[in-house]
């Protein structure tokens, strides 16, 4: 791991906690075999996926330029102008996972990808399949709809992560001289596009390979494309009538769709696309940490308790509708037609995971884990090979996880996360660490110019007993801020077996140890996990009356496979026991929950579709999953939401 | 009443119960102001909106052809192949109206349209706008998709409804030549097409034109479709073969769609677009009645228990996806997303007031009442001058009736019913007539060659007491079937002030009074309202946990309107006392249901989404309106289905 942690060094523009790269930690309990999943299920499949729908044929100058397959819906082999962003998500995959485990043919394989998209760039600096080989002569001329910048955010994201996996420098070099070439064509001054992407993911992007560079002139173009956002005169405005279009016939009728309806320190209302709007917010985070933006934190915190107040699925899915792939109104949250899109709820991760870097608070973190073990490991079945797109919370059985979609987002972006997960698990600051995520494993954090090297273990997230042994290799002051989830009602604290007051040292439901550490010091938290009746604000009409169950971070879900009768016909009675117990051959190990319900019960009712008598009620035993779980068996009815009373 | 009297004589083929001709009803209560409302608002709509869609330029062959205006999804005026039958509702609308007061200026209007499809009328019998002049030389080549039968069945039913209101043969003789024309074109003879239309129609139109003309040859070529349809090899296939095209990708996928996937009889699960099912099933059950034909009656009851056990919202509603418009699985009723098109309610009715015509059973009567005075009367703003397409069982505020539709099918359809209603409520034997519906009004029936005329008065239904007084013109014995509504669970008869024992005379829910009937005779039939509880089948998941109020036969909602807090935070107690009480400035007029129920507290909740704690309730009034009567205020939620415990 020593030479991992050199590769967590990031350079610090401005202080505040930042997230450790990658190969900086192995998460081998919970997410052992989910990231073994991805290694050998899910990254192969993604290889021969883009090379099915053609997307090296689109890349590769080294091969003829294919025909124009137009993108009618019934058709799931067209041409897009966004293939070398899938692309460019499964290599980032791959590079996580080579960072875990060095695998020589992987290794290749991104090699070989790279050096086509090396090959593709053009002398001063552009790289775009699309507008190099499909459409060229066009680049620059519609960023309201196509993707051009967000293309290169995710190739800068995928070598950022090839660099820190790998430390081979080809990659990162060829996506700097574009970083360069975009930041000579983008900006305030004379001359320069005041233009910005309809599709955030540059901003980010750019933020990482400023990190990963110490270039601060990436940071300041990642501060441009968020400042001028939404400005007046309105660049998409002025791009559609260059191209001699009408801009009233926007297809997606208002700017709010991707969060240009004003500057973005004027919004305080999420809108529009979920996913465009989670990478903007997650940007936004990023450059209030970096430049210790005051008024972008003020925004984010209106947007975010706008978001977790009014419109966040208890999966911590976001976006209920299908037709804008996004916000509706307040309080809508629709179970069974939830669109609640695996990528959305990515999203959310990454902005939840960047607040943080303003400083540890639970608030941000529960949201964070809520969709890491809900809404979107859901999003991909146990074995790694079919995914989801959208997330419901109620499945009459004909919601099943696919092979491949049409617009195949959202299972390289769920094998980027997993593979990535432990970057996710911890805050870097000056002084110290947060500890935002547990899983039993082994973190080289380079703290303070030294490593600190944190060894968790525990059966997280079934138990909450967490033991984390600490090295910080010579005795020195640290501060270490550990997450008391907010779920969590009861937990103690020990230091080298010690009792902590934990009441005197947690601030935002981080507990923070500030001490001098040695070698050998060991911390015991220990978190209580009982189950846990959920019930939904009472202005979210489509869960009156019901109740959810969870067990830590983990909500569950009936699944006609474990249950009897139709699952509406249960009514949980509020004091009805539930036993948990863990199930080793289940569904790859998991705790179940079970206790004894009424049912609706259909024998006596006959024929009748209405009558003047409600149905007889008898005992039935219940058994619930995890809903990250779900359909990996036989297809059947699901249901998060259980009537209560 | 007398020169509308002789127009009710239909030619008797088969013995059994015939509806009445609509002159030969009055119905002056609840219906008055419905019926006045096409008149006055509805029908000059419908005239203009025929006009402004182009609809008289398509079929006036005094007129230049049109451009073609192909039919986009945004666009709401376009050249449609199916504009003869929107004009052919809305005369036959006109008709209805005419027959109840006669209008010089509407009869001109009609005259004049008549006159149009005179003209248009070829030599050779054919009469269709879009075949003669949008798309000649292309007749009866695509039967499957293009309404080509469809538009001349609707134009049937308006010469036979013009015919009998006003006594004019014209634009019934017109239709007989076109009738005669498809008579001598389709058929199983040598040299006649095997074929039947995609939309089903013309067989319940022949029917009519049958009974009025005294011709059994469009009894038999009604006969003919119905017997056709499904059969191999499929017509359909055939015809796309001749087209040059692949039948296997047909849009609708499934020749369960237009109800020809196999023969009639062999159907017993009601599948498809459900208007095309209820028409289908319409000429079916005439067809049964007018050949006394055992094995039709058996699939007809077949496919009824299917429907009313498996596939009816509690309104009367049907067809639950807009995917097909129409069905779905057993027991999916969703109820905020309802497609349950007021046509497919309205067809619906038909085919339940056809099914009387095998003899008075209230479980016909019922669900067309059902349908009536819920799910189609909702339809139709109080005024007559908005429309709903969809009626679902719940919404929150967006849903709200509109002023015309790209597909203009609904409108004319519920006017038609409206001002016909009076022919849904009796049905005439050799022997006595059934009662089918009740309200003040007057009937004068052809029976057993002599008028017996019957006035009902009656507050019916906000109350249920009727009177009906009896004139069968000379002493004479007769059958009078009075219907006991299978929501009435307590009824009284009295003839002439003496107690009648209704269960030794009733029989399939109709109290038959089988005596000599003499001038001055009077019944009083007593029908207990209270407000009723209903509840679903517990396979009706959307509906778990759930109740709905009705009285009599009108189910009740509740609005926002009337009511302070979000509709889904009442909870009504199984013993919650429930008051009726008649508002007479309210909606027209109506009984409203006032309660107290519990509410979620939002007060104390704070901003949580979620949280570990159920919410509080309190008691809190709550207030219900006749679900038809919804959305006639303010724009606000709707619910039906109440939480119930």
């Amino acid at each position: 791991m020593t030479a991992s942690a050199s590769k967590s060094t990031i350079s610090a523009l401005f202080a505040q906690y930042r997230p450790p790269a990658v190969p900086a930690v192995a998460m081998t309990g919970f997410w052992a075999s989910r990231i073994q999943a991805v290694r050998e299920k899910t990254i192969p499949i993604l290889r021969e996926r883009c090379d099915k729908a053609g997307m090296f044929d689109q890349i590769d100058p080294a091969r003829p330029i294919p025909a124009m397959r137009l993108p009618f819906h019934r058709s799931s082999v067209t041409s897009q102008m966004y293939w070398d962003s899938d692309v460019a998500k499964m290599l980032e995959a791959a590079a996580y996972a080579l960072s875990g485990k060095p695998d020589a043919a992987l290794e290749k394989m991104v090699d070989e990808i790279v050096d086509m998209f090396a090959r593709l760039q053009q002398p001063d600096g552009y790289l775009s399949s699309w507008y190099t080989r499909m459409q060229p002569g066009k680049r620059w001329t519609n960023l309201r709809d196509c993707h051009e910048l967000y293309c290169a955010g995710h190739l800068i994201e995928a070598a950022v992560a090839y660099f820190h996996a790998t430390g081979k420098r080809k990659f990162m070099d060829v996506m700097a001289r574009y970083a360069d070439h975009i930041g000579r064509e983008f900006g305030p001054k004379e001359g320069q596009r005041r233009g910005y992407c309809g599709h955030e993911e540059i901003e980010l992007a750019l933020v990482k390979l400023a990190r990963a560079t110490g270039e601060a002139r990436y940071m300041e173009l990642s501060r441009y494309f968020v400042d001028e956002r939404g400005r007046e005169p309105h660049y998409f405005t002025q791009e559609a009538l260059t191209r001699g279009e009408n801009p009233a016939e926007y297809f997606h009728s208002t700017y709010e769709y991707n969060q240009s309806h004003k500057p973005v320190r004027e919004q305080d209302k999420v809108v529009g696309h979920a996913v465009r709007a989670m990478y903007l917010y997650s940007a936004m985070a990023d450059l209030a940490t970096e430049y210790g933006d005051a008024s972008l934190k003020t925004t984010l915190e209106k947007l975010w308790n706008d978001l977790v107040t009014k419109s966040m699925y208890v999966t911590g899915g976001i976006g209920p509708s299908a037709h804008n792939e996004g916000f509706t109104v307040d309080y809508d949250l629709p179970n069974e037609s939830a669109y609640a899109e695996t990528c959305a709820a990515i999203g959310l991760a990454f902005w939840a995971n960047r607040m943080l870097g303003l400083g540890p608070d639970t608030r941000y973190a529960d949201v964070m884990e809520r969709a890491i073990y809900n809404g979107i490991l859901s999003g991909m079945s146990q074995d790694g090979s079919l995914f989801f797109y959208e997330n419901p919370l109620e499945s009459r059985g004909k919601h099943n996880r696919w092979v491949w979609h049409r617009c195949p987002c959202c299972p390289p972006n769920i094998a980027r996360l997993v593979t990535s997960i432990g970057t996710y698990a911890y805050g870097i600051a000056a002084d110290g660490v947060a500890i935002h995520l547990y899983d039993q494993g082994e973190a080289t954090l380079d703290v303070a110019g030294a490593p600190l090297r944190l060894r968790q273990t525990t059966r997280y997230p079934w138990d909450g007993a967490i033991r984390i042994d600490v090295d910080p290799g010579t005795s020195r002051a640290l501060n270490i801020a550990l997450r008391i989830p907010g779920w969590c009602r009861k937990a103690t604290l020990r230091v080298n077996g010690e009792a902590v007051d934990l009441k005197s040292v947690t601030r935002d439901g981080y507990a923070h140890l500030h001490r001098t550490w040695k070698p050998g010091d060991a911390i015991e938290l220990s978190l209580d996990m009982p189950v846990e009746r959920v019930f939904a604000n009472p202005a979210i009409r489509q869960d009156a009356g019901r109740v959810a169950l969870m067990r830590g971070p983990l909500l569950y879900c009936l699944e006609g496979a474990d249950n009897k009768r139709p699952l509406n016909n249960y009514v949980l009675p509020a004091n009805a026991a539930i036993d948990a117990k863990f199930e080793d051959g289940l569904l790859g190990g998991v705790v179940t929950l079970s206790g004894t319900a009424l049912a609706d019960d259909p024998e006596g009712w006959g024929q009748d579709l209405y009558r003047q008598a409600p149905v007889a009620r008898k005992p039935s035993p219940i058994k619930a999953v995890p809903y990250y779980a779900w359909d990996n068996r036989d297809k059947g009815e699901m249901l998060v939401w259980l009537r209560e009373g």
